[in-house]
């Protein structure tokens, strides 16, 4: 199971980025749920590269292929399979990178635990393989939006840049306003500007993106191990580039105290209505003793500087076994932040998916009509 | 399996703060591990309560009863079960907490998702219950010490103010030498007082924590789900009081540029022994691609100021339904990083036995004189 | 994961015969679920020796001690932990079988596998170890049993003895009123006979067991792996002695064509209700495809002779490297079918719940007033 | 996970008969292992229909694309996938199977389970479903081969037809020399004429079918739950027509007593090399405990005659809610028994693969010579 996520919504991984395809396997969706190839195809094209002068210009279309799961525009409760077949390219291109691995990536360790393996573009390890997550993320928020959840994103800083807080409502329709994906559109043009000046000058610079995921009802997470923000964390640690994971106030946390910040309960409307409680703050970021809280879950990442840099690096030379220099060549993206806002909301739908079904809010029969318990 | 954690090596939690006892079952421990009950007992004793004037003053003896697992002392290939007994407490102390949720606690979440549930204490969601933690994780650590693989930790920061940097060989031999386990102790002493002054206010106060497992070879970990840096992110998020954790670096690399924090590699010693490969920094905090690259394994958690303050706070009334107030007696800590230290280390040592295992670096069989593959 | 069995109700073994204690630790059981340690209790008195003359006179009391997961007569919604303390055999009369593997027993792939293990009356591998399978399958039971499910068993055959058809509603009800556990009340008595002679030749006798869940709804089950029908051969081929799993009509399907055996699809009622399809016959044994159909789900298991006999038998001597004999002394039953009607009923109830909630069937949130999705 | 199979070798099945696509992704194979597409494509033909009289005349070219997991003819560590693209069928030969399901198939609760699914030919419920299995078997088989361990099979009975007993090491040879696959070339003819009786009657019988692993070592298994025999059991009875699964002597085990088939243990050799102790007689099918003994390991299944029949059956309108009557049109296989030989070995060596991995006997870095632990 080392190329799959989640327990009872599960997605399992597959492929490489210079290989004849690559996809993902989505398993556990209920039956019933209605869900296009368009469905999947739109969130793909959030990912994909070159939609602006701000991500790498490589030409990757990304269309999908359904091999299994839907019949008649419905799932039909058994495996969803789709692939993306890549493109031919010139091997001969990754050669030199075959003993030399470059710093910040995973080649060295890959190589290492794998001897074998597809080493050119980084393969099963290469960004492209969040295709797989955003397949699975495409299938989730569907499945989400039919309880009334929705997940957004949105970067919150680039460099020493930093937005300001937008309402809750607005952030998604801000956020699209711009190639950064940044709702605060001041701030998004300066943003844009820093990673262009970083682009001219071959390296990349990193940034912040919060994830939410709105309507989910109190009561979805288990109580120990296992617990929704904990999920949560690595699911979005799992994501290449992060290096740090918040949970609502997140680090923050460290320069208040208890006083300050302990959300206190109060009941939100006049009727009582028992669905009704909330607290007044939500440093806890909707998720009390792993287990969620009916205020809004919000997450928040670090994301390092994308490390392919077109500057010449220290390596080691594997075969020859000794020091050696390399020089990366191709487009890169200068700041992954806007591209991996859509990966992001992906792996938290994916985990809030598979939670629901199995904390019994999602039931696999609720989109069907036929069977009676 | 929503109260176990690990998947070969895996620790499933049970038992409530004051019901008749806490405990875990560890399985997948490979055989003929000399295994004492005083190495359960004393990591037990570092986590204890009431060891100084910081932590909380609740007398509590957690004296560990091993069922089954050791024989002879070694272990035998099976379950090993371990429980500590609570003391009889007078459950009527906490008959005002049935039905007002203390604010940030996961009393709402709970009885919510429950109905019917332990309320007293927190329950089997009680910090009593990483006791449960430390016996799996002093397993670990001993099953860890045969490969020598080493897990410390301590605590960075208090409030505002940061330890300044130790070597990492000197880290435990200092922090075990003050209560606050910070390993800088000039700033031990700050924080210690720092401590004490919410103390007296009946207030709480935060702080951060570094865990590292020194030893590790490479090639630990996974490629795409269960990376390495995400299963410990888990582990740790899953931590009461935890909001956000760090790997390497963390946060601060929205702050630089790939340039400057790529870490570079370059061959060890001059012998070009192939194990001899290594970074020159660590800001990846010892994982690449998910996978272990031989470097320390550096992971850092924000700690919440403990909720449990003795201030008048809001919240409300499930049963009468109405706004109300609360004032949680009993005494409790000020400050839980020194007591989260041993807990994190145990979460810490738990994934990495888990995964060396999983990765073919520990086999069942290793400590077994009469199998042959 | 190797000592526990289910997905999402799990049960979880730990113990040895001669150890401190054993148990089982059981998650996933909803909570609010009313249940009195007397539930557990009874099942495990059906388990019990000593009960007749032709089980083994060994005297054990098995009194359960809950430790966790029960608090006001109900499930809470956290792990159930019961064990039961052996009494406090004397070692040395095992002190022969440490290096002679006892033929028919997993002594020798034992002490193989694991080098060092608790050898003294099985360990781990003892009939006692499903002690843990009846506090499993006790909780099971009891949550079936709120949804109209219903798991009984008796003995068909011992050696060459079978009994005749007995209408399904009253097995229960015959099978309790003679030791054997047999419906056919005339054949119980030759079978009570045969037991008593093999007994006291030393020697011992299989036989077969029918189990059987009435009362399962159409739609429990996997369509691929996780079939229903494979989850239950597991879990019936995992219990010792049993060398062969029958679902429906089992081996004897090959002696028909599929004209005469398929089972032929009728509306039952004149109303048309839909939940009313059936099938004419029930060869499938109440599952196609891996999924049930609403009828009673029936298997059959083959029960070897129990393999501890007082005749001397040959042997190796692992520690002198020989061949040797061995006479194995003590109380043992020479037919084991009788004691393991109730193991195996907690074998398939264990399936029956587990499946039930994985498909929908039995939400976390059933039997608890507070949550509403 | 509800369409994969294994722990840590894992087969996760997709696709349906009359969909774009069947396959498999199998993950967990180490890395190194040199695998040919022909590796599998081989295995693939063996199961392919239309290779003779007996089985059904459909033309079916099952050739295998690699997506994924191979690089330079060699596995690369992550997750391997195969497909098969199926021709385009005419849908509208199965509309009267769309509310009419057939006596024997799963046709019945599938359709209640999942409301909306690919009725087409079974959907992926078909018998062609079991080509992931294959392609997973095929590489579970070249693994095992490195480790000198063989699966073979034969069929060893056809309705009243029974093979006579065949020198292990000969009956792979004999039962490739014809095309019921049983290594009795005499009763092989018998079964053929039989089976080619009941495809003139339009009618179907079922047999028998032995399953062996040769060369497994001793040690391979679990104590108590996840036993060897139980995992074998699932995996067998988990494929379409199994209704019993015998391991060694199965329910033959009912007529006899202890002292004539406790396996009894002996020294090999006369050197006392360790490796060298065996069991005379081999009634226990090779598995002790739960765990793997030396011997050749052992299973028979029962198969039953393939419910699909020309021959007109009752059934019911699940749409105009009466019952009614089918025909069963199309080419399908007299006795799937021939075929079912290929499948159950794929099952056979996938629980092997996972369980040898799981026990420590293949390590994911067995094939690598790069990592140095």
């Amino acid at each position: 199971m080392t190329n799959t996520t989640g327990k009872t919504f599960t997605v399992t991984s597959f492929g490489s980025s210079h290989g004849k395809a690559l996809g993902a396997v989505v398993d556990g969706c209920p039956a019933n749920l209605e869900l296009k190839i368009e469905d999947i195809q739109e969130e793909l094209d959030k990912r994909r590269p070159g939609t602006s002068k701000i991500t790498t210009s490589r030409a990757e279309t990304d269309k999908i292929e359904i091999l299994s799961g839907i019949f008649n525009d419905k799932t039909d409760g058994t495996p969803i399979t789709g692939i993306i077949k890549n493109n031919q390219h010139k091997s001969k291109d990754y050669e030199n990178l075959k003993n030399t691995p470059r710093p910040g990536h995973g080649d060295y360790t890959w190589k290492e635990k794998y001897g074998n393996y597809d080493y050119r573009g980084g393969g099963h390890g290469s960004g492209r393989v969040t295709i797989g997550h955003v397949i699975g993320g495409a299938i989730a928020k569907k499945l989400l939006s039919k309880f009334n959840i929705k997940i957004i994103s949105h970067v919150t800083q680039i460099g020493n840049i930093k937005a300001k807080t937008v309402n809750i409502n607005l952030i998604e329709e801000y956020a699209n306003k711009n190639p950064v994906r940044c709702a605060d559109l001041e701030a998004a043009k300066s943003m844009e500007e820093l990673i262009l000046e970083y682009k001219e000058k071959g390296d990349s610079i990193g940034g912040k993106v919060e994830i939410i995921a709105i309507g989910v009802p109190t009561g979805v997470g288990n109580p120990v191990f296992g617990k929704l923000d904990g999920e949560i964390a690595k699911s979005l640690m799992e994501l290449g580039s992060v290096k740090g994971v918040e949970i609502g106030m997140g680090f923050d946390v460290i320069n208040h105290r208890a006083s300050e910040i302990n959300d206190e309960f109060y009941i939100k409307k006049e009727n009582r209505d028992k669905k009704n409680i909330g607290t007044r703050t939500n440093t806890s970021g909707g998720i009390l003793g792993g287990i969620s809280d009916g205020m809004a879950i919000v997450a928040k990442i670090a994301v390092k500087p994308t490390p392919s840099i077109s500057q010449i690096q220290n390596t080691v030379d594997l075969e020859k076994w000794e020091n050696t220099k390399i020089e990366i060549t191709g487009r890169h993206d200068p700041c992954i932040c806007p591209r991996i806002t859509t990966v992001s909301e992906s792996s938290l739908a994916i985990v809030i998916a598979d939670n629901m079904i199995r904390s019994g809010f999602i039931h696999p029969s609720d989109l069907n009509k036929t069977i009676h318990r």
